[in-house]
């Protein structure tokens, strides 16, 4: 096996949904086919009308979600869904991610082992 | 028990260490509580020098990091620790991280189940 030049680098974790706020959006979508609306999301995820727009500006012009305008009861509603695309990178981010904790945690728990002032008392 | 207004706005997700190339450099430093170089930073994160100093101002300006010059051989040399809060700040940070994954996880394989369409081949 070669060796990883930067073991570091974790080029898998995608900026595009590491983003805390994209994570949240993506993750409150994922179970939900049918979509969310923007209100929905606003509430769910704590963010400001501006704030929610720019990041799903973001996360559409990335192929992650789409975004689409009706009428309901006369009035405007905007419905965002996850992609086919977005989906499966939104999974291979959290296997990278799941990979992550665990290595971090690992590493974690030597020191601890090296280092007895490290021990939780 | 109280319902959050907003299961996904990851309050817990310090920014601080979320961004991606920080979580690699705070990763590397976990197990080394003797330290670690620049030079070692460099090559571990494949970070470019500019790019690791101002990471490393931000992790120094948030308690995370101590950083120290010294001379070695006569030749300058500057080492990155993590501090006792900053440990424990990324242990948290890690505790919080790993919800998250389980939850995404958990609601993805629920779509799959209500929809069919969404399930792999």
């Amino acid at each position: 096996m070669p060796i990883d030049p930067a073991p570091f680098a974790y080029d898998g974790l995608d900026r595009v949904i590491h983003e805390k706020a994209r994570l949240g959006i993506v993750t409150a979508l994922v179970s939900r086919p049918e979509g969310l609306s923007f209100n929905d999301l606003i509430r769910l995820c704590g963010l400001t009308q501006g704030n929610l727009s720019r990041h799903l500006s973001v996360l559409e012009e990335a192929g992650f979600v789409t975004i689409s305008k009706a009428f309901e009861s006369r009035r405007p509603r905007t419905d965002i869904r996850l992609t086919a695309e977005g989906r499966q990178r939104f999974l291979d981010y959290l296997g990278v991610l799941e990979q992550v904790v665990r290595d971090a945690s690992a590493r974690a728990e030597t020191a601890e082992m090296t280092d007895p002032k490290l021990r939780p008392a």
